[in-house]
């Protein structure tokens, strides 16, 4: 019986009712192509009706009582999941721990949140352990009253919830013009999204009174590095928040428990962790951070400071570097796209390295300043191939190519905000590569 | 200098350009009320200007490094929050532990998406660790084509994430009509939320093509208990997701691994776990778990069947049983509503047991059969008080107090399905408590 046979007649199957986000014409035709139940064993109708000689087998786990659990603790990934992990960079190995990054699973993640365990993080001098009872936020310099909080003062505010990614201004930048990484969680996992918890950083202003003449407020972390940013005032009073929540929980260590500043869409580094001090100026203040790092290399041999948004970028995440297709059939490529200007309108995916782009599906929820998850069905001839995304966001900004990109910055030295066109090559064989060249 | 002096003229202060979900008014009359920074201490200007005399304080954090993590394990929460964890009944206690269940910290969660770790679970045999390698699902019965799937077969369809609440049945059948919970974790603690991943079922039973005269489908799990349900093909055709991903990554074992059906907004009991066999018949199949459980007395002595749909709920999780007001002053009081049958319209609070009722806010985004969160900024100034929350979901229901669900049903025995509105009180000493009576 082929497969095609084995499939059945779908003249008089249930029509589904609701099949959200994926338009009907892609989905009959996913269920009436050649190939698509590839990896699908279908049973002969002796062997698993229920009046068929040949029984249903029973499961070994239906056989035996399971595994006593200790219900209180706090709860873990299955033992077969060990694989799913933050990983370092294959490609800038550090020489030491105390400043060090690990990138987020990108190809094994699902849906738009990412997991505490396995949110990406970036760290400038260890990891520091505060004592919520103990830590105070200070806010001071061109305010009208000085003020000092502890965490169970903030926790009395009005607080929200928001849903907000954040990206590295360094994911990407090994990969501009060779093909440096592997897996896209090495060349895109400095990239993940949680729903934030806390208080907007304007309603604490407000408390303090923001004096005339304030443009700037800095930022400063609690821990080792001291770590600091400054950050205009119009983008403070805009969205900035102070959180102490994560995904319905805590912030976890690495993430600046007790409390970071969360500055939705712009760069990771200024969402200040172990946040401990707030200051008003009428100036940025400058610092390595905002000089020896985190600046562009221009094509007239300046550096651009400042360029804290991280534009609207996407990524095919399945299939990816390392990942193999089984054989010629239906397959979903899926990714996420995000800005840090505002929403998601369209997604274009390529199959043949940019030359036509047809429309990827959007899920919902579409929201501001997040991942949003893009799905395009494809039928693999089994011909080699050369697959990305491309983005558009609610500006009307188009992700561009590095080569665009080229044109306005200098692609030298440690190149940081990139967020151009990324390509996957699928050889015949069904291997995927990367296809930066 | 008084607290009221000391939070500065309000005069000149920046206005926020975004505050979402607090409308200006709630606002301005919580900074300007009379305790509203109680716990707050205010530094004196000679102290923490920079140009004071007295110098900032340097946390003990960054004056060493931190702590050198292991980057590539997986994250897990500060040890400061230890306290925060599932945890099984205090006043139905066990005598085994194959059937338990464990209940999610909703005094604690923050946001809407309960973290995997947290997740509220039950289990009636123990919990099966079940390779995905070795996993399979069969669809069969009245079907046109039986057929048999591995984990790799149901990772290749179109999936979908979406964002749905679960809860037990069971959910505070312990606080009907006398106050038996001390916390919110024991009262309603078996309920939880997560963004799902899967594909719809509607997708495989298109493949197996259902028989003419299918009303109903068994859905049956591989642990011990083989636990089973039989569910209406218009609901499993309407929204009912396989699923294999929560809140960003693989299923955890408490909760399937690797396979579960997601039946949105019905009780959890029929979201089946380590989901091994669906079969279409006729009519349900009344299992122990249709007839011996899960069922609802009525007032003239019958039972109900089949009562799935969880009705539109809420309740206040903060302040909630076993905390305490520090004094007078603004608090925010914070809950989660949530309908089975579609979004959250509104949210009313009383502070009075029931008297009047006052508009809490509810938070963006308003997710059909999800959680959404309610807060309710409440002058609170030292006397005694009743509060509770009273939600409205999208088709105009009410949720309604226990006296109301006892005129159509009967509360004896072991009964499931309490929606009823829920009353903490406040003691002039500000201690919270269960006020059920």
């Amino acid at each position: 019986m082929s497969k095609k046979q084995a499939r059945g007649a779908p003249a008089g199957a249930a029509v589904p009712a609701v099949l959200d986000g994926i338009p009907s014409h892609d989905r009959r035709s996913f269920l009436r192509g050649g190939a698509i139940l590839a990896g699908a064993t279908v049973a002969s109708a002796a062997g698993i009706t229920s009046a068929g000689a040949q029984r249903l087998e029973v499961a070994a786990s239906a056989k035996e009582m399971g595994r006593i659990i200790d219900a209180e603790a706090y709860g873990m990934p299955s033992k077969f999941e060990a694989q799913v992990k933050r990983r370092r960079s294959d490609v800038l190995k550090n020489r030491q721990n105390w400043s060090d990054w690990s990138m987020s699973p990108l190809q094994d993640q699902l849906g738009i949140v990412t997991p505490n365990g396995l949110f990406f993080e970036r760290h400038h001098a260890g990891v520091a352990d505060i004592s919520p009872d103990q830590h105070q936020l200070v806010i001071h310099g061109m305010v009208k009253q000085p003020l000092k909080f502890s965490m169970s003062d903030l926790m009395r505010y009005p607080s929200v919830s928001k849903f907000y990614f954040l990206e590295c201004s360094g994911n990407g930048l090994t990969d501009w013009t060779k093909a440096a990484s592997t897996t896209v969680q090495q060349s895109h996992g400095l990239l993940s999204c949680a729903q934030w918890t806390g208080v907007p950083v304007s309603t604490l202003l407000d408390e303090a009174g923001v004096a005339p003449g304030a443009k700037w407020a800095l930022f400063e972390g609690a821990d080792g590095s001291s770590h600091a940013r400054s950050v205009p005032m119009d983008k403070v009073l805009a969205d900035a928040m102070i959180v102490w929540g994560q995904n319905g929980e805590r912030l976890r260590p690495e993430q600046g428990y007790p409390l970071r500043v969360l500055i939705p869409g712009w760069e990771g580094n200024v969402s200040v962790k172990w946040l401990h001090r707030i200051k008003l100026g009428d100036q940025p203040w400058h610092l390595r951070s905002e000089t020896a790092r985190y600046t562009d290399p221009m094509p007239e041999g300046k550096w651009r400071q400042f360029s804290f948004v991280m534009e609207c970028k996407s990524v095919i995440t399945r299939p990816s570097g390392g990942m193999k297709l089984a054989g010629p059939g239906n397959y979903e490529i899926e990714g996420f796209a995000w800005s840090g200007n505002g929403t998601i309108k369209t997604v274009d995916v390529t199959l043949d390295g940019g030359k036509s782009w047809r429309q990827a599906r959007l899920e919902q929820p579409i929201l501001d300043k997040c991942l949003t998850r893009f799905r395009y069905t494809w039928n693999w001839q089994g011909g080699p191939a050369k697959i990305a995304s491309r983005a558009v966001d609610s500006t009307g900004y188009v992700q561009p190519t590095v080569a665009e990109i080229a044109k306005v910055r200098a692609l030298a030295g440690f190149v940081q905000h990139h967020n151009g066109v990324f390509p996957w090559s699928v050889s015949e064989a069904g291997e995927v590569k990367n296809a930066v060249a």
